[in-house]
């Protein structure tokens, strides 16, 4: 259980550890019962995907990983979870005794935290028995679709902003204890600058920040002596809260005079903006400043931000410096959950241990999976951008994949979904398998980057998508696409469906 | 430590004894250092209330109070705590100290889980030190702000089914693993019958339920031997899953080929839907299975189903008996959060210790506070059904209350932000002050409903509520009102505040 790391919180860390194995939906026990009693141990592949960007956008950002594997390396009941299951009458004894000795023990390949990704595409792909398969799935979907959904919506956030400074202020609104402390972690992960959330800041290692509620203006006899006595004590975190009577009137007043103070001391004012409308008082406010010489005066403003609202504030040219941004960021505001899911995609046929593609056909062909073990192989462009992502049966890499751009060969893309709609890639420099090794017989095997490493990799992933992709509202559609033996795969599936349906099977 | 009880999961209510203290604003703890560091020891009062109904409702179910004076029983900071508060050179060993022997000594008022809440009245008061009150804004918000959400959220999924039975099945799409805890508790408190989440419980006793995935039908050779192989294992729970391949093909004729074999054991046969058009599907598969001979076999449905959606095929007819509700119930869909907020209400006044009303004055009237020491007076008329609530100031009840009808006295009625509009209740059998002493100097002094208890209040209190109030869309508005004292109280504030603007102070 030496699981402690980094400047980690191994209290909540215990948490997930102990007793994550019965933070499952009851059916995925029942099943798991019912193969267990059938003698199916065979194994399984499942796949993690979305099928829908959040918040109409271009690109997301996969998060959630690390906590994932971690909890999934140290995943167990203990007697006092046996005993409840015990109670509930559906279990028979040799089931619990199984789950006695639970240990997942599977592989899981995934895409790095960071990446960005697009729909259609497995994101996550696990090898295992279908038993530990099946329990992993809520914990699983939990974990990858909140942090992925709270990166994303971040990342489109800072973008808006055009890179600057976020502050995550969302704990009090977030969606309980994790829902506060998943979100900072993500939120950071997305291009946040820090969090308020002091928790978070210990747990992750994320710089924390903060300026003065209104109860601390009003708990002094006037608002002057709230400023100076503020200042007095954090010169040089002095950012001042000025709308709690009157922001253009004693409120900028009284912040300039504390303002001129530190000056004279070598510190900078801030000033923070909560209420009003903000275009109009950042420039006021930033014109009252610099008239008054605190030209290097710091303008922060909050209030229910989001990325359409700082857009339109970045496109007037307010003068904000630091963007505070709390319930939006932390529930991803009207689209508040990423709709992944966790479909069975090959399974092991007995007895010869060969593993058959499956596939779910739905008479919404968005909604039909992508069967057989797969990879996503990357290609980027002359610049180093990517161009184009495909989706291939891990055994058929395409041509040239991996190799250099002297050996890059045309390559014809299908639509995942819709088989008419289809484009040949005719040049590009180099590809990359997305899916990479993160854990083996059920210990993680793949570096853990720290979270500055995995924020660093967003942001340069962010800068080397093209805008027409990121762009906020109505962006460019990234395209992924299935290889030809995939699709031929598909094919044949969707065939044998229809001769069923003619024979009325 | 003893703080374990019922059902309930020691680990993570270990985790929130041991860590809330620091799960706060970083800003909390500058300003306690201030406080602290200028020996402003004074007590204050601060108010928790929302200015919103949520989801465009007529009101809310609050929730989330014991989780909070559990925490706040037992709040602490940790050495490790201490020492990462260090490493961020804000504080000095004095405040650290201070920090290290911190204990929640308050008194809170608050009102009961399961009451039926409206904007702008008390639900919580906290009497304490400043320090303390500044503290636990942070933690206080965020549970309840979620919790009172999923309720609500719940509660109005409820109406809409007409009492029908509400399966939660979020977890996979909660925000986190709290926001999945958190929200299957608050489902049950809103009147959900069971939860998909088995760490749910276990936790807090409520009765866990699921049916079987698509995996499991895709896992066997055929859909007929899936489903005989689940109703041979679970005769009494066979809830079958028959979109997998054609609902109204072979899923509806496997599932009642399964009914008829469980019917001649005494079983009953259950079918689930999960895609398609519902009222269509839940008709054509009820005219089926009544056709087959299997009148009693349950309809369960989901797929993205929230209270519209559920007003809309109960007024339609549709045959469902168990509705399985998943993102939206547990995330609020697209409005994630409460916008509770938690404000000062008067100060200590030194050095007599008078308590001093204290007000934030607003340009938006619906922003500005209501100052003083307050009590939120409920009024029912001779259905005992509620009428109005008042929002009074502590030491002056309203003429009569809390008296039988017979004293029962015509009561003048202020609207609590216009201060024009008003009325006068004339008749009224009975008046209940709503806010109730749960904690004192740090101790819990309430009894403590278990979750059934509470479930039963928030059904009971449904049933009460007239239905134009409860009703879906546009529903009518709740009168709550500010007493005569309290007007006065708040015009004395607008009128200083605005002779100190005309003094140009």
């Amino acid at each position: 259980m030496a699981i402690v790391r980094g400047t980690a919180n191994s209290v909540i860390l215990w948490f997930m550890v102990r007793n994550a194995a019965l933070l499952t939906d009851l059916y995925e026990l029942t099943m798991m019962q019912g193969y267990h009693h059938y003698g199916m141990h065979h194994h399984a592949v499942f796949d993690m995907f979305f099928r829908r960007q959040p918040f109409g956008g271009g690109f997301s950002v996969f998060a959630g990983l690390d906590d994932l594997l971690e909890t999934l390396e140290s995943l167990r009941f203990s007697e006092d979870d046996i005993d409840y299951l015990r109670t509930l009458g559906l279990f028979d004894d040799a089931f619990l005794g199984y789950l006695r000795d639970f240990r997942f023990t599977g592989d899981v390949w995934a895409v790095p935290e960071g990446t960005l990704v697009f729909p259609q595409e497995p994101l996550i792909r696990v090898h295992t028995t279908i038993l530990e398969a099946q329990l992993i799935e809520s914990l699983l979907l939990n974990t990858v679709n909140f942090q992925t959904l709270i990166a994303t919506k971040t990342a489109r956030i800072y973008l808006a902003s055009e890179g600057g400074a976020i502050a995550e202020f969302g704990l009090r609104r977030a969606q309980g204890v994790d829902g506060a402390m998943s979100a900072s972690r993500a939120a950071y992960i997305g291009g946040a600058s820090s969090t308020s959330n002091t928790l978070a800041g210990k747990r992750f290692g994320i710089p924390v920040t903060g300026t003065m509620a209104h109860s601390w203006v009003m708990a002094f006899p006037s608002e002057r002596e709230a400023f100076e006595h503020y200042a007095d004590l954090y010169p040089d975190k002095a950012i001042l809260l000025i709308d709690t009577y009157d922001t253009l009137g004693s409120g900028i007043e009284n912040a300039i005079a504390v303002g001129k103070r530190l000056q004279t001391q070598g510190k900078r004012l801030g000033v923070r903006l909560d209420s009003g409308d903000i275009q109009y008082l950042s420039k006021q406010v930033r014109g009252r400043l610099d008239d008054a010489g605190l030209t290097d005066a710091l303008i922060a403003v909050s209030n229910e931000l989001d990325e359409q609202i700082i857009h339109q504030l970045v496109s007037a040219d307010s003068p904000v410096d630091l963007w505070g941004v709390g319930t939006q960021l932390v529930t991803g505001g009207g689209d508040p959950a990423l709709t992944g899911v966790y479909k069975l995609a090959a399974k092991e046929r007995s007895p010869d241990g060969v593993f058959v593609p499956t596939m779910k056909v739905s008479d919404n062909p968005e909604k039909s999976t992508n069967p057989g073990v797969k990879q996503v192989w990357r290609f980027f462009g002359s610049n180093d951008y990517p161009i184009a992502d495909l989706i291939t049966l891990d055994d058929t890499p395409p041509a040239g994949a991996g190799a250099g751009s002297d050996q890059a060969q045309p390559i014809r893309f299908y639509h995942p979904s819709g088989d008419y709609r289809k484009f040949t890639l005719e040049s590009w420099t180099r590809s990359e398998p997305l899916l990479k090794k993160q854990m083996e017989g059920g210990r993680i095997v793949a570096e853990r980057p720290d979270l500055e490493t995995i924020r660093r990799r967003t942001l340069r992933n962010l800068e080397c998508l093209d805008e027409t992709y990121t762009r906020i509202i109505n962006p460019h559609i990234y395209k992924v696409s299935v290889s030809k033996p995939l699709r031929r795969l598909k094919q044949e599936f969707l065939a044998r469906y229809l001769a069923d349906d003619e024979n009325g099977e």
